[in-house]
């Protein structure tokens, strides 16, 4: 429909994420009335993310550097070891200021039905760093959902017999919500997790 | 937040139209997991946007040859000339196969409140093709907004002198649509612009 580079592009940035037939000409027609340095500079960051960023070759979160900024970081506590499924995961933890130890990204979670299982995970290097880095508790901090419960439910029976602590993060009802509002799992979560009030 | 290369692809992606924070990373993410080669392939499809596309020197429409394709192409009647605000009007039209015409692109529609009146958009360039061009009929295809309509009401006034035949795209209920739901505008005009049963 389009003259060939143009269409290109929009074919380009339909196969991108939540980026549908409409949003592609969109940000296609953005792009072309758009100032060529602006338009040089997505290109270039697009470029640069794939030259230089690998997967730091301790925790797996992306890096710019053999190791990532937090595993490069001496004030960080080694012995508090934060498992998340993805380096998302990391960001919203980092954004609490809750969390002064260190990460591993597993890359995904267990999923049979999408052929991921422990082997595709990067579970073998979990366990080799809590032995290397004297590891004295691993908190799962995988998305509440099914495969998230899976892969905790898996991880748990894995590091529980190696005797080191091993906590998940609390599932209920989020801050600012409405009893009336959360759906039946998240309150029973927050029934079944709940806690002394005197601490 | 992340590392310096993901940060500033994140960063660019946000300034996106209808490219949130949330989608921004979204898309850097599955930019960052893609095959190097699909990654190129997109960095690749914007650089050649803005190296090989320019507005054709005739109707304004987005070409990769000093004039588009519809413009070049003998077959299309050149009497019968469709005037639409962006290319994207172009792409709408062409979707009928109902237009066998060619097209002019003003480049938007008037909106005093940005300060876009006649003069920033190609209606000069229109008159001249108009005379030079032997066309007969002015077809007005311009979005039916509020600057759409000034738009259409301005170049109603300017061309009728002429002595050509001006006319508008119909308003109305879309097909497939319910009476229920239309909103009062549209039904008014769908009302106004009501046609003889028989032809």
């Amino acid at each position: 429909m389009y003259e060939g580079a143009v269409q290109d592009l929009i074919d380009e940035l339909g196969r991108l994420p939540g980026v549908g037939p409409k949003s592609a000409q969109r940000i296609a027609f953005h792009i072309l009335n758009a100032d060529p340095t602006d338009a040089r500079r997505l290109a270039g960051s697009i470029e640069r993310v794939k030259q230089q960023i690998q997967p730091c070759k301790r925790c797996f979160n992306f890096a710019q550097s053999p190791e990532c900024r937090i595993c490069m970081d001496q004030r960080r506590d080694p012995s508090l070891l934060c498992v998340v499924e993805d380096a998302r995961g990391i960001v919203a933890i980092e954004r609490t200021h809750e969390f002064g130890g260190r990460y591993h990204v597993l890359g995904g979670a267990i999923s049979p039905l999408d052929g991921i299982g422990p082997d595709q995970l990067h579970v073998r290097e979990l366990i080799a760093r809590i032995d290397d880095e004297n590891v004295a508790e691993v908190i799962l901090a995988l998305n509440p959902s099914a495969e998230g419960d899976a892969t905790s439910s898996y991880l748990t029976r894995l590091l529980e017999p190696i005797g080191i602590k091993v906590t998940r993060i609390a599932s209920g009802l989020p801050v600012g919500g409405d009893l009336d509002y959360a759906d039946e799992v998240t309150l029973g979560r927050a029934l079944m997790g709940r806690r002394d009030v005197r601490g």
